[in-house]
Formats: C-alpha cells, sequence, structure tokens
C-alpha cells in the first residue's frame, strides 16, 4: 500500500496509537506541540540535521529502517559533540505521495528504535508532501549537565588533539555498498562476485559504521564532567574540514601526524585491495561520528580511564600550534618527516558536483 | 550570484557573522548545538512544521523574506496552542545548489526577523542540498508557564467553542494571490485589471494574512493563565478538520452554527464578487493560525475581557455535543435552521492531487 492510498489521517491515526507514554514526556505525539520535563538548573540542547534522499543516502544502499535510525543518531552525535545529554527528538518527514508506506513506518520505527536505544523519546513530527525523494529532518533537544557545555571554541595553543574510535570505516563502508556489497536482515554479508578476493571479514563493520552510526553520547558526557576537553566537535563531514572548524573556531592552527590517524583497519585493508592510499578517506571520508577534541595537559593516564569508562578508544592525533597569518589552519607531518599543508577536501553541499 | 558559487563554508562563515548575541541563549548559531535557558519548573514545548515548494508555497506567490517569516509563524503557532511561551528556534534549509543566494539571505532575515518580533531566537540550523525546490523546517522550542498546557484533549459536553479572530482571510488571500494580485514592497496592492473591479480595499489584509500569519501567542498564554480553555487548538488545515482533531482527541462531537461564524470581511467580499459562497472557505481554507478552544462556562464578560488585552476578537461558534456512535463528529445547524453533517475537507497532504 502506498502512502496516498491511506491519507494523512488515517496514517496519524495510527502513528500516535504506535506512541506509549514516556516519564519525562508529559505530552507525546498527537498534541499541537510535545512537551518535555528536563532538569532545573540545565540549559537545554537543541540541534538539527537532515538526510536527503540523494544527497545523503540512496535507497538502493540504505534500507528505510537505517534512514530512521541514523537521522537519529546524526543529530545526536551534535548533543554528544557538546557535553550534553540527548533526551528527545522531533522528526520531519518529507515523503512523496507514492511512496510505500511499509517504508514510511520503517523509518519511524527505525527512529524511535534508536532513541530508545539512546535513552530518547520520540515525541513529535510532521509530515508534508515531497516533490522529489524522502527527507528526514531530526531536531534532537538535549541538555546540559552540571551546566557544564563543549564548545568549539576554546582550544589554545600547547594543547594536544584527540579523536575517539577510528577514522575511515563509515567511508569505506559507503565504498563497499556502492560496489553492490550489502547486509542481509541477520547482518549477514552480502557481497557481488568482484568482491570475493578482498578483505570480506572486516566489511561488515565498515557497512555498519556507515548505515547505523553511533553517536558518542557517553564520551561527551565523560570529557564534560572530568572538564579534559577544552574544544569539542563531532566529525560529520571528515577531520579535515571538522579540525578546521575547530581551529577557526578557537582562533588556533593545529598539527596532525599522519603517523598517529587511528585508520579503521577495514579501510586500510579494503583501500589496500583497491590499490588506494587509506589516510585520503581517513581524513577526508567524514560520517565517523566520532568526538575530535583538544586537551591540556595531555590526557596520559586519563586516555585510558575515559577509554574504559565509555568502551571507545582515544587516539593522540597532534597539536594546537599558532595560527600564521598566510599559513594553512591545519598542517600534518607525513610519514617521511615532510610537514605539509592540510587540503580540507570533506564535503560542501553546495559546490561539490 | 547562486548559492552554489559561494560555497557552504563562506556560507556559514557570513552567517555566524551577522547573528548577535541573545540574553537566554549562552550558545547560539555557529556550534554543534544551540544552548537555550529555561525557565526552572517549566516543561520544554517543542514541534515541527515545514514549508514545501510546490505543496506549501510558489515562488510566484511568496517571495522568500515571507516564505522565512511564516515558517517561524506557523510553528510558533503550535506553541500558542498549548498556551505556552515561545523562546527559540532552529531552522533546516534545503535548498537547490541554483538558488539565488540573495532568496537564501531574505529567507534566513525573514525568519530572525519573525523571531524577533515574537521575543525568540533563532539559534541554528542546519543546510542541505535539495534535489527540487526550497524546502524550510523551522522547529520552535518553548515553555509552559506556571506549569501549565493547553491540550487538544479536554472539551466536555455542554461546553462551548469559540475562535479569536475571523476565518478565510488567508484563503481569499492566496486566491487573490494566484489570480495575480501582489504587495509591493511598501505594502501596496497591485492588482490586474481582471481584479480592479472587486473590492481592493479589502485585498491587502487578506494577502497579508496569506503571506505574514501571526500565530495568536498571547491569546495562548492568557487561555491558560485564566484557565479559560478545557481544549485549544490552532487553525492551520481549516476549522472543519481542526475541530475534528480537537473533538477526536477530547472523545466528544460538536456542533456550530453557520449565523455564528466570524467570517472575515474580506473574504465574504471577494467571494461575492467571484460568485462564490464564503462559508466554503471560512469552514475549510486553512492556514488562519486563529485559535480553536472549547470554555466553561460560556466566557461571558471574560470574552471581551480577553480580547481587550490580546487585542483579538473572540467569537462563540458553537457547543460541544456528546458523540454519537455512526453521527458525524461535528454537524452545522445552517442559516435556514436545519442541521447537516459537517464535510472536513480542509487538507491532507497525500489523497489530495
Amino acid at each position: 500500500m502506498r502512502l496516498s492510498e491511506l491519507g494523512e489521517a488515517d496514517f496519524l491515526r495510527e502513528l500516535g496509537a504506535r506512541f506509549t507514554d514516556h516519564p519525562d514526556v508529559p505530552i507525546g505525539i498527537g498534541d499541537d506541540a510535545a512537551a518535555i520535563r528536563m532538569p532545573d538548573g540545565e540549559s537545554v540542547l537543541v540541534t538539527v540535521d537532515s538526510l536527503v534522499e540523494g544527497t545523503h543516502f540512496l535507497p538502493s544502499t540504505t534500507p528505510p529502517r537505517f534512514v530512521g535510525r541514523k537521522s537519529v543518531a546524526v543529530s545526536a552525535s551534535d548533543i554528544a559533540a557538546m557535553g550534553g545529554r540527548a533526551r528527545a527528538a522531533v522528526m520531519s518527514l518529507i515523503a512523496p505521495p507514492e511512496i510505500e508506506l511499509a517504508s514510511v513506518w520503517e523509518v519511524i520505527d527505525g527512529a524511535a528504535e534508536k532513541c530508545e536505544e539512546l535513552g530518547m523519546a520520540l515525541v513529535g513530527g510532521n509530515m508534508a508532501r515531497s516533490p522529489a525523494g524522502l527527507i528526514v529532518d531530526v531536531t534532537v533537544l538535549g541538555h546540559t549537565v552540571d551546566g557544564r557545555t563543549l564548545k568549539r571554541r576554546g582550544a589554545a595553543v600547547g594543547e594536544s588533539s584527540y579523536v575517539s574510535g577510528t577514522l575511515g570505516r563509515s567511508a569505506c563502508g559507503l565504498k563497499l555498498l556502492q560496489a553492490g556489497a550489502t547486509l542481509s536482515a541477520s547482518n549477514g554479508l552480502v557481497a557481488p562476485a568482484h568482491l570475493r578476493s578482498g578483505p570480506l571479514e572486516l566489511a561488515p563493520e565498515c557497512i555498519r559504521a556507515h548505515l547505523d552510526p553511533e553517536p558518542r553520547l557517553a564520551l561527551g558526557v565523560e570529557l564534560s564532567a572530568r572538564e579534559l576537553a577544552t574544544a569539542c566537535i563531532d566529525l560529520s563531514d571528515g577531520l579535515s574540514i571538522d579540525l578546521v572548524r575547530l581551529c577557526e573556531a578557537s582562533g588556533v592552527g593545529a598539527r596532525i601526524h599522519e603517523s598517529f590517524l587511528p585508520l579503521a583497519p577495514g579501510l586500510v585493508a579494503w583501500e589496500r585491495e583497491w590499490e588506494r592510499d587509506p589516510v585520503e578517506l581517513g581524513l577526508n571520508g567524514g560520517e565517523d561520528y566520532e568526538l575530535l577534541f583538544t586537551s591540556t595537559p595531555p590526557l596520559g593516564g586519563g586516555q585510558e580511564a575515559i577509554a574504559s569508562v565509555v568502551g571507545v578508544p582515544l587516539t593522540l592525533i597532534g597539536e594546537v600550534v599558532a595560527r600564521e597569518p598566510g599559513a594553512p589552519v591545519v598542517s600534518w607531518v607525513r610519514d617521511d618527516g615532510s610537514v605539509e599543508p592540510l587540503e580540507t577536501t570533506g564535503w560542501d553541499h553546495f559546490t561539490r558536483e
């Protein structure tokens, strides 16, 4: 059945019936606005992100359930980058009338499921007719913890920079999806013949990282509570461009070391299989949704302590340096010892063809 | 200049520079999320609404500044319907790369301007590439006042129903725009020859109501503070459908009286000019963004008292009745005394061609 056959009124009636009450949500889906209780004394954090068919995903590579899950995750990642707790989401779903109703439910169920995993409630939304393709906009509300926030601004010369997890898993997963690989319903890899000579055992993790990213909410809260990060951003568009954003907000420069970069094993293995340099996607791949932050003094033992609490490794990747007029914002020390300006070839929505 | 010629990075840099600090917004545009201070003890209210080119507006009838202003107003109207105070907005702007940069600024400036008029701050947003046309999603955050909310649920048999303002101004304005009328930069009417025999003096108010609706925030707060409304909804899709929504949430029926309906003078005059019955658009026109609410006991003197405080008239339109199985949710008493089921022909995004 298509959405146009059911109609908006019946759809919304069924939607309301699917959602149950939630503590701290006195008014949920079905009224003009939702009401959410936040802890007294904390500021509300709010962020919005979009997934646009054709720009952010293709129906051929991203099943609708993952569109829903990912739409929540990418917005929640911005709350993680602020060191906040994510609490609630509202979804604007702009869909073509001919969309299969089952796909719409998959998107909504995926979003609700991801909200629940992250301790959030899906509290409301809006539906409208799309002229072309599916567009999902998710606004996530969170709050500060003990009044603290992590900002992009705050990095100072002499500090160290770190990233959580690994780099390039998502970009490698996207390449695998585009090459025809998929995950079955039971999460098993389905690979076409031309990929079968590659390191298949490393493929599912990369594909999952692309389809179903995990925002680093616990890490953000830990970094904020321990006052360990002087500045923080999440890696949505690629380390090269997101590091520039953090530096520009802080008025500093940065130097990173090629040999320090925690490239994902899957990325390294598959890029070698494809005879490409894995560093390129590790720097520019985007959608890793790891946290990039600066710290003073160097984390040292704190690094392992946090990693053990939040279950994600932290890796020193470089230093914060003074911003010299005319010099590149970020430079990198190559494996051969040479120092080069770092090109920022991350995603630009409007100039990239 | 087109958006694609400037690029995302430079656009966002210029955007950040345009926005100044705002009290109660410790972190505004330019970080991963915005932070907003809300009063302790109040719940946060959140709602999202979309304006989609081709569905909600046409570039030929709605200048980009009004797309921005209206996108804020329609979401704020949902906060008004909850009796809340609107405080902040985030905007998701999904634009085709070839859009004129000047149009993008008009949308953003219009939104920021409307936020300021309503005592809100535009605190953040997101931009993405659209495959077809401009899409503006605005999430508005507000908060309860003294812990109170107006809900759709709560109307009881024997109560009276009221609407604020007039009905059908916006629908009449849309017809005038579609017929080729426009407002000049100085708000003067520009009408093509075939409209010039009509009641031109009543046209600008209707066109303005369509392009630049005013959410009834002060009225919502007054109704809530005085505990005068037992249920409330804003008129976004038309009285006929929005009254059904209120009734369904409350588990009641309603009867309204044709002779009581506060049809906008412009609607009445122009529909007569066009030899149409003005009641049809008054009931089903949509986009009036007035408040529809129920009250017990009848407002009486309170009606004038509130009207004088908030500067908008309130009109008794009918009664809340028991919902009879098999009977229509809403019936109406025609001018000739006959009672008929009220057809709900308001907007459905997915079945309407």
